[in-house]
Formats: structure tokens, C-alpha cells, sequence
């Protein structure tokens, strides 16, 4: 799960160069950049859904078929294809009545041909149907082809690191 | 944390269509072959050293400074840089004697221009100085950039999965 606010997305898109290391400023800077414009262009868009409680507007960044491989902040170790990631978005969108939250921190992004790369923190939360609020600051890592001219998300990884003192995974951490 | 056996990488490099949406065969197929097997080159070399318990042979293929941004499958909830990801390194590798132990399973490697992901179920282990065998599945996200034409690691997320049931990190699973 991924997406920045407008916000975060035109502080990344303005001041991009913090998070590339000096080393990188090389050529193609210009048309790298439009790459990863176009990548926060699709990360909004999950972001969009995400906090409308859209699960086909979310689905509609994925890649189809088998293309994408997934490791959730929930067990089981991972998902293969996107049939089986969407079970995971809808049993967890299942627990929450009306509107999502959604907010990213320390974005990064990094285009290059045809991939990118984009990690976050990012927060996650809404009401329960229980009427309970919930909320976890996750870590999010989303690896993107452009197939047909058109950037769709293969990769998701997102988690909470684990306590390995009480063998507990890391719930309530904040960045 | 990343890096397949040498057997895993021929797998990877004479099967890798199988990883990749059919949507994706177009054109360049045969420079992004060869910047994969770079960025197995680069995976290898960290296993190799992963292997020998060589703390500055895993680091040597990591992007200086502040370039490096980790999410590892211990608290805290992120590294930034490469001095605090190695003092990471240095303490997990503390409590081990020995060589340490490693296979990838499932291994994705996508490359463009100067940007590449990997990913791919991982098993660590070895033996603690207590004399105790240790060994734990996980997932594994790098991200790499080619700076100044060679291929650097900038980004790692490794994980093990959460059980919301019990609070518990999962650190029994198995592929």
C-alpha cells in the first residue's frame, strides 16, 4: 500500500534531489524527473482510492495476472497475482466503515527506463465497524513497470518491524 | 538484507520471462537482460559476504552516506544512512559465530536505466555464540541506482509478516 498527499507529493516533486544521493546527478536528470512525476501521478491515484474505500480504484494501479507479488503487513509470507492481493485489500477494508486515512512520510522515489521504485512511511487508519479507531504507521516499499506506456504497481512490500525481546510485531511505533 | 545462490541466480537469469508480465515483452529486452544480471552480480557479491561473516564486504555494496534508507525486520521503524544501517548489521552479525547461512526463493529482478528492484523470500540463520542454531524466513525488497556505472544498493526492506490475531511478528513461516 502506497500514496502520498498532494502535499507530500509536491515536496517530493520539488525537492526530489535530497533523497538522490549527490553521486546520481548525472545526465537525463530532466526526463528521469517526468518519470517520477508520472510515478506520484499513480501513487495519488491509489491514494484516491484508498481513502474513498475504493477497492476497484485501488486495484485499477496493479498489473494484471500473475505480475504482481506481494508481501503484507499481515501474514501469510506473501500473495501471488493480483486476484489474491485483492482478497487481502478487501478483508482489510472490510473492518472499517466509511472513508479511509492516509498519509506518507520520507517519500522516495526513483525512475529509470521502464522501473521504479518508491518507499514511504506511511500511516493507515479509519473507523472500525466496531465504531473503534485504528491507526498504524507502516513501512511501504512499491516496485512499478510501465507496460504500453502505462505505470502499473508488480511489487508491494509493507510492514511493522517485529520486537524480537517479546517476539511482539511493532504496532503502535511512530516516525 | 538480499541475495541468491549462485544455483538461484542461473535459475533467475534463464527463467526470468517467467517473473515478468507478458505485457513486458517489448523492446530493449536484451539491454535490460544484461543490467539484471549486473544487479545479480551485485546481490551476489552481498550474499558471498553475507556468507563469510564479512561485515565491510556486505557494506561495500551499499551507496555512501546518506543515500541508503532501510527498513529492517527489526525495530526501529527505519535506518537512515549507511552508518546506522551498518551498526545494524554489526549487531545482528554479533550474535553469531562462524559462517552464516543463507538461500532466496522466488527471486524478481527488474532493471531500467539506471534503476533496479529486487525481491524475494529469504532464509537467514547460523549459530549462536550460545551454540544454538538459528534460522528465519523473510521477505526481502532492495532497490539499487547505477551510479557512476556501478550498481549500488540504496534501499532495503526486510520483513517477517504479522499476526493481527495474536500481536506476534511470524517467525515460524516457511515458503
Amino acid at each position: 500500500m502506497r500514496a502520498p498527499s498532494l502535499a507530500t507529493l509536491l515536496a517530493v516533486l520539488c525537492g526530489f534531489a535530497a533523497s538522490v544521493p549527490s553521486a546520481d546527478k548525472a545526465p537525463a536528470k530532466k526526463s528521469a524527473t517526468s518519470r517520477e512525476a508520472a510515478v506520484l501521478q499513480v501513487i495519488d491515484r491509489w491514494a484516491k482510492a484508498f481513502r474513498a474505500h475504493d477497492l476497484d480504484g485501488i486495484m485499477s494501479v496493479y498489473a494484471p495476472g500473475d505480475a504482481v507479488t506481494a508481501y503484507d503487513v499481515a501474514t501469510p509470507l506473501q500473495y501471488n497475482g493480483k486476484t489474491a492481493y485483492r482478497k487481502s485489500y478487501s478483508d482489510f477494508l472490510d473492518q472499517y466503515t466509511g472513508p479511509m486515512e492516509f498519509e506518507a512520510r520520507d517519500v522516495h522515489v526513483l525512475a529509470g527506463g521502464d522501473v521504479a521504485i518508491y518507499y514511504a512511511l506511511e500511516r493507515m487508519g479509519g473507523t472500525l465497524k466496531s465504531g473503534e479507531k485504528s491507526s498504524l504507521w507502516v513501512r511501504a516499499t512499491t516496485g512499478l513497470q510501465r507496460m504500453h506506456g502505462q505505470w502499473l504497481i508488480v511489487h508491494d512490500h509493507v510492514s511493522v518491524p517485529a520486537d524480537f525481546e517479546t517476539g511482539k510485531a511493532a504496532l503502535e511505533l511512530k516516525p
